[in-house]
C-alpha cells in the first residue's frame, strides 16, 4: 500500500485552511499537518486520525523549527497572511514585511535543510495584479503586468519571486495560486470579505459599508470551489507554475449586493468615499486553470446561500 | 536668484554616490547633503560650500529622523545597498530584507511626513531582469519580465514597487534607474564589479577569478557616462519613469579581461565553476534613455584605462 502524503497546511485554521484541511482529510489520501496560531481555534477542526495539529507563532523561528523537527513532510501549503490589503498601507508596510516576508524565507531555509520538496503558496489574484493590468480591459492572465497598489499585494508578489528563486537555486518546487475573492464557510474577518462581511451585517441588523459607488468588479470564488480547485492542482503534481484561481466571472459590489438581499431580505448599507487602494475591476483569466483541471463552478447565489446558512448556524 | 535644489544623497560616499555628489557640486545648482556611514570615509568628500555630510546608519531609524529633522529636500536620491549580487542568497536574506528593505519603507514614510515631493532610486539593471528577460535574446527593455534570480534584485524590484505604491497612494514622485554594470573611480568593492576588481588584482599582481567559461555578457558602463546619465534625467525632472541607465553594448567576462590586458599587461586568470545566480547575459535596452537625454558614451578602454591611473594614483 502506498504511504499517504505528508502535507504541513500553514495557516489550518484560517479560511482556506480549515476548507482545504477537510477536503485533504476527506479524500483519504493525505497525512495532514496543521500548523496556526493558539489563538485562532474558533472552529477547531475536529479529531481526525490523518490530522495533527501544531500551535505556535509563525513568526516564531523556534516553533517553526519545532515543526520540521517532529515530522517530515512532502508538502507545505503556505496560507498564512497577517495582513489584509485595506489595513497593509501605512505604518503597517514594515510590519507586512517583518510578520509575513521574514518568516516566509525563514521557511524557505527549513524547507531546504529538511528537504521538503514542494511549496504551495497562496497568493492574491485579487491584488498582485493592481489596476495597471485591469486598464487593458477582460479578465487578467498570469503573464500580465504585476503593479499592485497594497503591501498585501507586493508581499505576496515578492515571496512568488523568493519561490522562483528557491526554485533556480535549490530546485525547491513550487506551485503559486493567485487566488481571487474567496466568500463561504470558516470566513471569519469582521472586515475583509465583501460577501461573508455583508452576509454577517445582515444578520446582526447592521449596515453594510461600502466604499466608493459600488462599481468596483471582483472575482468572487465560493471557497468550496476554490479548495477544490487547489486540491485538483495538487493532486496533478503540477509543479513551478503560477496559476490564477478564480470564476473568470466579475460581479460589482452592487450586483452582489442584489444577490445577497435575495438571499437575506433587504439590506441596510452605508455608502463611503472610495479607497485609494481598490483597483477599479479585478476578474482573472481562468484558461490556464482550466486547461489543466476539470471544474463546475456553484452558481454565485448558491454559495451566498450555503454561507448564510453556515451563518445562521454558527449565530455569528 | 533662483534657490539652489536642496538633494539628499543617502549613500553619498558609495561608488556612484561620491561620483554624483562631485557631479552635483560642479554644476553649482544644487545644494548636497550626504547622508553614509562613518565607517565610508576613505574618500571623504573634498569640503564644499554646498556640500553637507550626515554620518549615520541608514538602519537606525533616529538617525535617519535626524537628517529629515535638520533639512528641507527637494530630492532624495537613494544609492544605500547592504547587499551585492553573489552575497545576497542563502541566509542572508533575511538580512537583505531588514537592511535594505524595512529602512526604506521608513525613508519613505519619513519623506511623505516631511513633504518631500520627489525620490531617485538606484536599481539593478544588472538583476532585475534574470535570465528569463535575456532568454528572448538582444537587448533588455524596461518593460521586460522581471524574475531576478538573486535575492539584491528581488529586494530592487520589490523597492521599486513600493515606490510606485507611494505615489498611487501619497503622491510621491519617483525616478527609478535600472543601472547596468558601472566600474571606474571611486569603486571600492574587494569583490563586486569585473572591471574594479580585476584592475586591482593586476595592480597587486594577483590572480583574477573567473566563474564558468567567461562568456557571460554585462552592460559595462563607465561611472562618470552613468553618473551624467542620472544627472541629466534628474535634470529633465523626469518622474514616475523607470529608465535602463547602461550602454545598450554588451562584453563578455574573457572581452572584458583581453580589453583590460591592454591596458595593463598581460593578467593572471584563476577560473572557477559557474555561479548559480549568473544570468548568461544581461544587456539593457536603452531606447528610453537616449529618447530623454544626448549622451556619448567613453569607449570602453578609454573608462578602463581611466580607472586604471585612478587605481595607481591612490595606491589601491
Amino acid at each position: 500500500m502506498k504511504s499517504k502524503h505528508t502535507v504541513l497546511i500553514l495557516g489550518g485554521f484560517g479560511f482556506i485552511g480549515r476548507n482545504l484541511t477537510e477536503s485533504l482529510l476527506v479524500c483519504g489520501k493525505y497525512k495532514v499537518v496543521v500548523f496556526d496560531s493558539p489563538n485562532l481555534s474558533a472552529d477547531y477542526i475536529p479529531p481526525h486520525p490523518d490530522l495533527s495539529v501544531i500551535l505556535g507563532d509563525f513568526n516564531s523561528p523556534a516553533d517553526l523549527l519545532k515543526v520540521f523537527s517532529e515530522h517530515h513532510f512532502d508538502t507545505v501549503v503556505h496560507l498564512i497572511s497577517t495582513t489584509i490589503p485595506a489595513t497593509s498601507n501605512g505604518i503597517n508596510m514594515v510590519y507586512d514585511v517583518e510578520t509575513n516576508l521574514v518568516p516566509t524565507l525563514r521557511l524557505l531555509s527549513l524547507m531546504k535543510e529538511h528537504g521538503v520538496r514542494k511549496i504551495v503558496f497562496a497568493s492574491s489574484g485579487g491584488t498582485v495584479y493592481g489596476p495597471a493590468a485591469a486598464k487593458t480591459g477582460g479578465p487578467i492572465p498570469e503573464t500580465a503586468v504585476t503593479s499592485p497598489i497594497c503591501s498585501h499585494g507586493i508581499i505576496k508578489l515578492t515571496i512568488e519571486k523568493y519561490l522562483v528563486l528557491y526554485k533556480h537555486l535549490h530546485g525547491l518546487d513550487y506551485l503559486i495560486l493567485r487566488i481571487a475573492n474567496p466568500f463561504g464557510e470558516y470566513h471569519r474577518s469582521e472586515v475583509q470579505g465583501l460577501v461573508n462581511v455583508a452576509l454577517k451585517q445582515s444578520v446582526k441588523g447592521a449596515a453594510i459599508q461600502v466604499w466608493g459607488d459600488g462599481n468596483i468588479v471582483r472575482d468572487y470564488i465560493y471557497v468550496k470551489d476554490c479548495v477544490l480547485a487547489i486540491h485538483l492542482l495538487m493532486e496533478k503534481n503540477l509543479v513551478n507554475e503560477t496559476v490564477n484561481v478564480g470564476t473568470g466571472v466579475g460581479y460589482s459590489v452592487n450586483d452582489v449586493l442584489s444577490v445577497i438581499s435575495r438571499v437575506t431580505g433587504p439590506l441596510q448599507i452605508k455608502r463611503n468615499p472610495g479607497r485609494s487602494f481598490d483597483a477599479p475591476e479585478v476578474v482573472l483569466d481562468i484558461s490556464k486553470m482550466r486547461s489543466l483541471i476539470d471544474i463546475r463552478f456553484v452558481p454565485l447565489e448558491i454559495g451566498i446561500r450555503n454561507t448564510y446558512k453556515w451563518l445562521l448556524s454558527h449565530n455569528r
